[in-house]
């Protein structure tokens, strides 16, 4: 349910329960925050300790002030958070800053269940607990224990490190950072990054927004809510945790290949969110998404006066989406008409050493009727370089242009007053050429988000069809047989081997055998058929067949056994089910074979996903190159695999009840068709 | 040979060639420089126009000083350059700034091949032309037009782009790099990375190489000169044009899996060489390299006041070689007795966000005690933070402490002042944990250096031995055939599948024919066999092969036809040999099968290389999988593919004349064994 959140973010009458002018203490900070920075609203001192404080009246609590309180801030010990809250009358939004809940262990959850009864109940918005508050430069607003006041701009920024905020607050000015609003998430009881999101979707100060995550509360909405916002505004994610070194045991081995971050990536592309790995780049992608054009045109030209580093940015287009463009002649011998011989007109374009001004200015000039949107200006001061003039000249194009006018001025104090100079036209600049190529690269990232009905999902097999499963669940078992899987298997159309049961005693019928073939035992006690001796492959006659049957036999006397075929094939892959804690149901997908493992070829679907939007995920993935056309011959037919996981991704969506499922391996037969070979459904 | 460039870089004796006052010119630069920069040694002026100069002495030529002259810088045009250095006396040490050499085209190429020709009749050195010039700040000595003088330290500066040390320079004091000596090499014509890299290896102020290059001289040498060293001083490298987009047409597969800096990337880590591959990694290297002990120890603890950037800074772990340490429960221990329960003393160890200066030196002191090499200390300036007193904690135990004490602060203008004090106790800031964590990680990229003793290279086969590609040779064919090639192999004792060859018209022998077949023609035109169905694979019998026969001779009647087993094998390799322009003969290795192009997973060996460093190479590189226990179980055993690499090795060394080899398939056998399965040999 979408939160009415205007009041929180426009406050005009402020209540500090807590306030305080003990130097040192949280209570003083905000209370000093909210009363010295230029807030414009009406601000309420709440303290039963005071009659008086700072100056202005103090009340015992929020009941005694007769006005309606837009927000209430309390920084109070914890114990009597939830009494102050349950018994305010005239507040609709809290931002609670007291630590000492859910983060503190069982007494504490205990405490935040309680409080959020309490907010549904009252129908209120309560941010954190165990924030650092919220920063509203526009109104002068700042409701949190961090000192100063940002710049007004379009960044919203939502973190769930209150220490982060404080660092970018402090980073801000450098970077050429401005924020619409600054939220600081805490626990994230009631107000997580979805319902947060939610409000930015539609609020006209916020052109981007930037989150700092630690977790996701609920993944499907996540995606669902992101998915559309994302179109619309760029959604830059840094999310922390990447390396998580805590995986539960996982009894399949697509589920083996699927790490949580993998996956975290999958849905992050799913959703349209551009993500960042580290806090450098999350920097530099929010200081250029927030201060140019960003229109997503993927040519880049480079002017230099320095050859090195102009050298250098190309080597940073290597492995990227965006692309050093090619000039025409034409253009080239525009260029020549004014440039020194020993100049390049190459791209980049190397405008020399001693170059001035009017290089900068002339160069800028002529690739404005260029069809090329991003154009990078680098310089160095050499000797005589009139460094604040080039920053004046490029300040003029970022402007007038509509291209991405991007500075890279490389140097220390030589450059300290150019770099003034594009400031002050709200032109950050880069430090090195690979911060802003990157980051341009970043931001084209941005892809197509697909939209799905849930209801595209057909639903053909119901609870009542369980019998399937009934003998597995009657006999405590873990996994269905293989004859099993491959009748739930054909229930979705998912193409399985031929296969001949062999129930113990039962004769063998030597009609219609092809050889070669392979023996296996079917028996949810022997998963790793290889190392258990319960696999043979390559049975090239009768003979063999018959040795073979009486030695497994021998083994796995209580077991059935599956005869198949042994197909030619032209490549091996493997699909499986793998439900995340965060996202739930991921199809995993990719090459399989004897070096799985090692190469990690593998990518994700996280549902629901349409036909359109899988088919996508194949072509882009590590195995979409086994779907194109290589030296006028095509292995699989893109439709196939497309229709075949399609399929999987039905089953996964209806059988709830399976934990995970391993297709492996999934051939491709020399006619181009896929067929699964064996299969593990894990109960 | 060993260049004696004692006097070029310790000069007492100094002459301007092309010396002026005019304002703007870079002979005026330079003069300005070389006066007024606190330089201790005798400047001479040189230029016939004037007879004073600056207040000082000007003289006609070199010829009228007196006394002999340490070093001449030469700003002249290029058409007097030649001449004044050919009649110079007594001058031992030229810089020439001048350009208008080789960089513009044939005619300069003359001039400086001229130019080298008297440098080494005259037995002079030259530095440049076409470059920027010295500086040697613990003399006060800027013999260059880049103004200002860095401070004095432990890195030496090479540098092919004269841009780039403008840039470094002004960006060195914000980065605390400091300098023992700044080389623009230019053009390099007689003094280049590696003439420099032997004289600063015995400076005793040199403690770290810096080079910023765009291409090497000569390959081979530089290895063996840099290999040497990298053992005592630290050699960093940015090595631009990386992307490279020219690449000869290459005839065979390994091959086209061969780019060019990947093979740069195997002779830097021959040499012993810190790659990095931008700018900003360039600096953080430097800064950490010239600034820390650098021990190279793995392991690193991380103190923090912030948790999210303590988390992030987990994150940058990921795929390194340095090591979050795991804390002793006993450690642990310690650290709850002075810290606030709500502290993690996990790492990161969280101080929490008021932690003073005392948690940070009691968390240090106890660190102290730990074996760990390197300890991280993060901060952000939050409400309270007492940042310069931290600054003042941590710079203590950088100067007594025998580890890594490395600060992370975190903001902008609240922290300005403790990075004041940092730099003032020679300890450099890193902007962002990654900054640190991939620098230090990169510190221990510094491998063991095999020394390869050139004699070690058995001469078995002569050039009177190469009766074999005689017949290749007479009639000018471009690869040697099948049967040829197999002999080739055998003389060096590697290891080549049975075959049948059979001559056009000559009977089919069935004896001995072992089921199932391979059936090939053996043509230097049927180079991609598969292709032009010159290649029958899995022929079952007589029969099928007779078939398969006589439909390959009606294709191919002139030519000769191969009969191999088709050997059931455990995988797939691929051996081959490139001649890379700068490295000379390279070793491509790496995982054969279908997707050899998709995964390229290649690695190289250049050459000379002893069996112990190929075998090294073997254990790191992508296949090393294959040669270790998996499941109990080698697939191959690592002295078996070391002694065919160094077969091979020794081939490629002797056989000077061939061009390109494709060992492909290369299997490995059911047994373990390697057998080559077709062997392609260019001439």
């Amino acid at each position: 349910m979408k939160k009415n959140l205007e009041k929180l973010f426009n406050p005009v009458t402020v209540a500090i329960v807590g306030a305080s002018d003990k130097a040192g203490s949280v209570g003083n900070a905000i209370t000093q925050n909210l009363l010295n920075l230029g807030f414009g609203g009406e601000v309420f001192l709440v303290n039963p300790k005071y009659k008086e404080l700072l100056g202005k009246k103090c009340y015992t609590n929020l009941n005694e002030i007769e006005k309606e309180i837009d927000l209430a801030i309390v920084v109070i010990p914890a114990i009597f958070v939830n009494e102050i809250i349950k018994s305010a009358q005239r507040v609709k939004n809290f931002i609670v800053i007291s630590a000492g809940f859910s983060e503190i262990g069982k007494d504490g959850r205990i405490k935040e269940f309680e409080l959020l009864k309490i907010a549904n109940k009252n129908n209120i918005n309560i941010l954190g607990p165990n924030c650092l508050g919220l920063i509203i430069p526009k109104l002068n607003l700042n409701a949190s224990f961090a000192s100063g006041m940002p710049a007004s701009g379009g960044v919203s920024l939502i973190s769930q490190s209150g220490a982060l905020v404080v660092a970018m607050m402090d980073m801000a000015q450098k970077e050429q950072i401005k924020f619409s609003q600054i939220v600081s998430v805490g626990n994230k009881m009631q107000l997580g990054e979805v319902e947060l999101m939610e409000y930015l979707a539609q609020d006209e100060d916020t052109k981007v927004i930037a989150l700092y995550l630690e977790g996701i509360k609920d993944g499907q909405k996540f995606i669902e809510v992101a998915a559309k916002i994302s179109q619309k505004k760029p959604i830059v994610v840094l999310k922390s945790g990447m390396s998580e070194k805590a995986q539960k045991a996982i009894a399949s081995h697509t589920g083996s290949l699927a790490g949580s971050d993998e996956i975290m990536n999958a849905a992050f592309k799913k959703a349209g969110v551009l993500r960042v790995k580290n806090l450098e780049d999350f920097f530099a992608l929010i200081k250029f998404l927030s201060n140019f054009k960003n229109d997503a045109n993927q040519d880049c030209a480079i002017i230099t006066n320095a050859g090195g580093p102009g050298v250098l940015a190309t080597d940073s287009f290597g492995g990227k989406k965006i692309k050093l463009k090619e000039f025409s002649q034409e253009f080239k011998q525009k260029l020549k008409e004014f440039l020194p011989a020993e100049s390049s007109v190459e791209n980049p374009i190397d405008l020399l050493g001693d170059a001035t001004q009017e290089r900068y200015y002339r160069a800028l000039e002529l690739l404005e009727k260029e069809e090329v949107g991003n154009v990078i200006c680098i310089m160095t001061a050499q000797d005589q370089t009139p460094t604040e003039k080039i920053a004046q000249v490029i300040s003029e194009f970022h402007k007038k242009s509509q291209k991405n006018i991007i500075p890279v001025f490389i140097g220390g104090e030589k450059i300290e007053e150019a770099i003034k100079i594009l400031e002050e036209n709200n032109l950050p600049n880069f430090d090195f050429p690979n911060e802003a190529i990157s980051a341009l690269d970043k931001s084209l990232d941005k892809k197509e988000v697909f939209e799905v009905k849930k209801s595209l999902l057909k639903k053909i097999f119901g609870v009542k069809d369980r019998y399937i499963i009934n003998d597995a669940s009657e006999k405590n078992r873990k996994a269905l047989l293989f004859g099993e899987a491959a009748k739930l298997m054909e229930k979705y159309s998912i193409p399985v081997i031929n296969y001949v049961n062999l129930a113990p005693n039962q004769e063998l019928n030597e009609k219609g055998l092809k050889f070669p073939l392979v023996l296996k035992v079917d028996s949810e006690n022997v998963l790793h058929k290889t190392e258990k001796r319960g696999l043979v492959l390559g049975i090239k006659n009768i003979e063999e067949l018959k040795k073979e049957l009486i030695e497994m036999r021998n083994n796995f006397g209580e077991e059935n056994l599956i005869i198949q075929p042994m197909l030619d094939h032209e490549s091996e892959l493997i699909v499986g089910l793998k439900r995340d804690a965060v996202f739930g149901p991921v199809v995993v997908f990719g090459l399989g074979g004897i070096y799985t493992e090692v190469f990690k070829m593998v990518d994700f679907l996280i549902l629901p996903a349409s036909k359109e939007e899988i088919k996508k995920g194949i072509q882009e993935s590590k195995i979409g190159f086994i779907f194109a056309e290589t030296r006028g011959k095509i292995l699989c037919d893109i439709n196939e695999i497309t229709e075949f996981l399609f399929n999987f991704t039905t089953l996964v969506e209806e059988q709830e009840y399976i934990k995970e499922i391993d297709i492996n391996p999934l051939l491709i037969t020399k006619e181009g068709k896929l067929v699964a070979v064996d299969v593990k459904v894990i109960l």
